[in-house]
């Protein structure tokens, strides 16, 4: 059973978000009873992952909105935009982020001659969709990318593209619990992920959490692990795909697809369609977050440099697409060239999960 | 003034080391009184660059033997072999250990017919020449290779190859040092260099101290700045290189260096004659220490990943001299085919110092 990531708590109406930051020290959940401390969840990295992000962002309209005591469609309405663009701010690579808040939005319009009471439990159902969508996407995800791996593969991950990162089973790491739950061996090899340490802390707890061998590693050995012929296949999340297929994704993953590409291991996107954004023609286009310095300064516990060293840190990079093998969606396997068969993605309905 | 990493205190007759497991919070000065010591320095890395450990290692043969009560030679002579037995045995990759150690050795066998008080003269005495060869052997490597730099150009390091790395001005930073006194505006960007944090550590805390500017980036964050055209060279040291120009150096060179090459952006290798060992004949056959998981999965004041995940820990990899596009050494700088040009230097004489 995969770790719970977000929960809607019915009987208190708050949001309830497993608190990333303390892991793998600590499992505590943080109860968000209003939208700042959503809004502060989502920036200080408490829930992370595109798809997370996504989902609690549309909770986060929820929380921001239901003790609302505007009494016309307008004003109710005037609100939810005021939520949405308090958490539109909070980050700004993700596309999964904008796409939710869309349909919270969209929700809202849709119920335009509703009472403001319906238009909350509307809301609330809209997040709750986003949620459960999620879920099942995860799955779907799980079993299109499985059909990549053999067994007895062993598979490089960058960050946490896993339960943590969604409201399911995870991205990259849904391809590979699928895969494991299909009977193959498969094992992990995590880069720790600078600065954030999200494969350390995150990735390597959820495997070894999940029963799956997992060997952690630094980022800078990813090189070597590949050279040493450990390594069958990359397989990532993404934070927002272009039309053409370049790939945003945590900072570092640009490097590994480059030396993938030198020791002609695959690498391979896992996302859910509402990452990819056709409205950008290329990588160029994605905004890509720059973070504070502290976080590549200030290890855990204790400063690494000194305070007056100027840093640089960039939290994403832009993959191209060339050096993309696949991107594995829920609704299917995509190939090189990205602009056809994205764009083709988009007319496919969605698939139902083929479990037994 | 460069920051002195090795003294040699002759009122004491100990061994003083900066101890870079406090840097850059503390600058705290370590005394080493006898060779168990110093042995423990060289594997605890609180004196490490190759340059440095071959100039510590030689003093610990000093430190180990100076108090020693043997009457004659055969029975000092066995005492000096099994100090170099204890000090080889702290670290294998860095061929100047091996080649500091035989030196010493060497000074004993030549001094057969003398008193074993004379012998200890002569180790102390060979010790200190090792020591100032070393260091004008920094101020050659700075001068041969800031040829190599124009003014304006923004140099990526990994690990320390400085100061700290050497009894002089560095092998890397060396050619960085040198370039800034003779007028060039020169930038560096720094590895962090995990899991040690050598980059972040003492890299980023020399540089600074020199008035050299240097901007601070995690290992992952290298493909980046090369892409975004922040870099026009790469200059790293070596632990050792073989006859062909394999080089062998801190874990994550070979990924910097396939980086490099995918940007087309040249890298150097900055490194003592000594460290070429032209009896091993390609990377293969160079032994990559392999060091603790807590390295890895241990971060400054707190543990990073659960303490069951399993982690791979190789502290060099071995860059493929097709990487390389030029060696820089005292005796001058080698370039491609390096079977012959490395060998070439071999019969180069030792140059003077071509100091104004």
């Amino acid at each position: 059973m995969n770790v719970k990531t977000i929960r809607w708590e019915r009987d208190e109406d708050v949001l309830v978000l497993l608190d990333q930051t303390r892991l793998p020290g600590e499992v505590v959940y943080t109860k968000c009873r209003d939208i700042a401390s959503v809004a502060e969840a989502i920036r200080r990295l408490r829930v992370r992952g595109a798809p997370a992000i996504g989902v609690a962002a549309a909770f986060g309209v929820v929380v921001g909105v239901q003790h609302s005591r505007a009494a016309d469609f307008a004003s109710f309405s005037r609100e939810v935009d005021e939520a949405a663009e308090l958490l539109a701010a909070t980050r700004p690579t993700a596309v999964n982020l904008f796409w939710a808040l869309d349909r919270m939005r969209r929700t809202v319009r849709e119920h335009g001659s509703n009472t403001v009471e319906d238009i909350k439990r509307a809301l609330l159902s809209e997040a709750l969709a986003i949620q459960s969508e999620d879920e099942h996407t995860c799955r779907l995800i799980g079993e299109h990318g499985a059909a990549l791996l053999r067994s007895g593969q062993t598979v490089l991950t960058h960050c946490n593209a896993g339960a943590l990162a969604t409201a399911g089973a995870g991205t990259a790491l849904a391809v590979v619990y699928q895969a494991h739950n299909e009977g193959k061996r498969v094992h992990v090899y995590a880069d720790e992920t600078r600065p954030v340490l999200q494969g350390a802390r995150l990735t390597s707890w959820e495997l070894n959490r999940a029963g799956i061998g997992v060997t952690l590693i630094c980022d800078s050995m990813a090189a070597q692990v590949m050279k040493e012929g450990r390594i069958d296949c990359v397989i990532v999340g993404a934070d927002r795909v272009a039309a053409n297929g370049d790939v945003a994704n945590k900072i570092g993953t640009y490097g590994v697809a480059v030396l993938a590409d030198a020791h002609d291991v695959p690498l391979y996107v896992a996302a859910p369609y509402s990452s990819i954004d056709l409205s950008i023609e290329s990588g160029a286009g994605i905004p890509i977050e720059e973070r504070e310095a502290a976080e590549v300064s200030q290890g855990p516990g204790g400063r690494t440099a000194p305070e007056e060293v100027e840093v640089y840190n960039p939290a994403f990079d832009v993959t191209p697409a060339r050096y993309v093998s696949a991107i594995i969606t829920e609704r299917g396997v995509a190939r090189p060239p990205y602009a056809e068969s994205l764009a083709a993605l988009s007319h496919h309905a969605w698939e139902p999960a083929v479990t037994g």
